[in-house]
């Protein structure tokens, strides 16, 4: 802690009540809705600018909740992938691009809204590109797709596009949708983000090695 | 048309105009954030009251926009279902859960918002039971369902409704992501709904045929 000044402290817990702040406000209301303004406001900032003051831009707001969020769910991915090395079963390595991001949703302690923030900022045609560059830059995630294609079956470009964009909103409406259920105390169908994760990887590899109708 | 009135016409056309003036809005900035006077604004109401004299509450109004979607998804499910009989195949109730929705897609003239208006009802807790209904009230999808169930394989309770999530999320996502994409004229899997329906469909038959860990 040495050189680190009550200022510097002071500007730390400002950025981290911005960050959860716009998260939970972004989650709960859409990215396109709520302005820097408000998530200042919001989070106790007597000064209305003090998300661009600390922050810069919506964008880097966003980049900014993203990022956090992907370096924790890389330390569980690359836990996984130490587990299941060079393994060429389908299964391990949809488990590895699930699980982590389930497993960091049971870590976080107390109600969460991080799964909601993933639904409204992957709809957002401005900022959507910020989630896929943050995921994408870390090297475990970059890993586990290169595993799962090598075990893959071949199928037809057009299908192999398709069905990763049904695997990505599944994981992440699927997350959503429960932690919707969660916040507002309503029935899922199961009991853990753990349980979760097991049925999603099921349908997901089903999903993948289902016959492609030409 | 006797006993039509001029002033009967004219309240038609309003109530047209703030349908797809309302779908619209719901579709882009989402349900919970645009107001009843917002959607008379932008019908060129010079009424703000407009919505509420014409439909009442922003319920009502989003109940109105899923009966006319609904009852049109009706005709063509109607028409899968002769075509299919009695058949036991898994994937002929599939089809005739999803084709009808993504036909209607392609039925309508020039650019859609239904698919995104689903999605953020669907997403929205005060009002997604009214999509739920008003589909229910449906006698070809219950039909439909009934004749799903009749050939799925056995599978745990939790396993169920959880595939039933997984799959209605897919269909409205994957809706809702494609009409999105041709909405900002960028690439999309398939070059036609009716191409898209076919992928749909055989990715929701494998999740739903998929294995089951317990």
């Amino acid at each position: 802690m040495a050189g680190r000044t009550v200022r510097d402290e002071r500007a730390e817990a400002t950025r981290e009540a911005i960050l959860a702040t716009a998260e939970r406000l972004f989650a709960e209301r859409g990215v396109y809705v709520v302005s820097n303004r408000q998530v200042s406001e919001a989070a106790g900032q007597g000064n209305n600018a003090a998300v661009g003051y600390h922050f810069g831009t919506k964008a880097d707001l966003v980049r900014a909740i993203a990022r956090k969020h992907a370096q924790q769910v890389e330390r569980v991915r690359e836990r996984l992938l130490r587990e299941i090395g060079d393994s060429t079963d389908v299964r391990d390595w949809v488990a590895c691009l699930v699980r982590p991001v389930l497993e960091h949703l049971a870590e976080l302690d107390g109600p969460t809204w991080y799964a909601r923030f993933c639904a409204q900022v992957l709809t957002d045609p401005a900022l959507h590109e910020i989630m896929a560059e943050e995921a994408l830059a870390s090297p475990a995630l970059r890993q586990t797709l290169d595993g799962f294609n090598r075990c893959l079956p071949e199928l037809p470009l057009e299908v192999r596009v398709e069905r990763g964009d049904m695997a990505r909103n599944l994981i992440v409406h699927m997350c959503a949708e429960r932690e919707r259920a969660l916040a507002e105390n309503t029935a899922t169908p199961r009991s853990s983000w753990h349980d979760a994760a097991t049925g999603l990887i099921d349908g997901i590899v089903g999903l993948w090695l289902a016959p492609v109708t030409r």
